[in-house]
């Protein structure tokens, strides 16, 4: 079984929409986003333990990481015209 | 024979549209879409299972995969006026 | 000599244009603007043969892929009007 | 505990907002908010001040930390509709 | 002497202009001003040349060149409106 | 003490405008963005100087240095209007 093909179990996107009332909770979405796609990739949430402390004692993988949710977060921005 | 040059068997837009009637929805395009296109370039399924044993226990790999689906989600939720 | 000098060999926009009719042609175009670039940067069609069965069986290489084509698609998308 | 489920401690945004002054401003925000990813990620000081000494002294994650700031950077600009 | 301080001697926009009369013509103005940055950082030609070596025979080094690409031809892109 | 909490001492925009008279200037302060941005993680100028001698050697190394100049050049471009 391929655990990405049942997405009524893992929301991708909480409270489905990109609005929200501010860019503290902006960023927030952003960082969750992320987050369910690790999940939706790896469902195991022993492994995912295991690899969080890999990557959260690695310099390069937490760089990496805030190339991620900057990424995320443009989209969430401009979904909410940067709100303005 | 190169097997992405055939395109008519691996499509590699669902549906052939961006348009989705909400961000989950968008957001599983964006996972799709970039899967489809590791299916294109390496289209044995064998070595792509057994690829994927390799991804999901590395760190590293899994965020290089976060990357890659806020790069493609941000193109769907343009297409998507960001669902508003 | 400098391959990457005869542009008038190795044709780096298909058809010289951006539009395309569907979704799905985009997104080839994408694949095919991405090698494209890979074809002039290494014009010789044996290593490339070599480093294609090197690419299609790593994992990392192939994410990074998938990073290529999603930027690649971005813009191919926005000329495109998101085909709406 | 997760401390990344306690968004009331760690701000994200910088008093939640991506508007500022000048330019100048703009990109010291985006260091702060790439910063806040890392705290949020990583919320142990003296393991942060480790990877400092890591990161600091090594260039291609010197080189990747410029990736993060240039795409935050991005979106602040943007929101200030780049300051004109 | 730093060698990028004098931007008199290395040009980094060939034509001074972002306009280009194609996709085609775009996708070059691409790949050269990504060659010009290498320059710029590396202003050795017996360097640079060894270095290419290299990079043309690295998988992953070439598919980080097309993201490169990807992302210089999307400012082209824009600049032109997409050549529409 | 955290010198990159003093940015009374070392300006991240210089000029603080990201407005220049034509695309080759944009260039260059796309370039000079990035440096400042590794001065002010690495304030230690021998160590930037140790550094540089390893990037400006390492093909992967000054690749990604033009990842992070296009993504600065995407933005100063944007805020130029493409210098139409």
């Amino acid at each position: 079984m391929n655990p990405t093909e049942s997405p009524a179990v893992v929301h991708l996107v909480p409270g489905n929409t990109l609005i929200t009332k501010t860019p503290e909770e902006g960023r927030q979405l952003a960082v969750k986003m992320a987050r369910l796609i690790i999940k939706t990739t790896q469902p195991d949430a022993t492994v995912r333990e295991r690899l969080r402390s890999v990557y959260t004692e690695d310099a390069s993988m937490l760089i990496a990481i805030t190339q991620t949710v900057a990424l995320e977060f443009a989209t969430i921005a401009a979904a909410n015209n940067y709100w303005k």
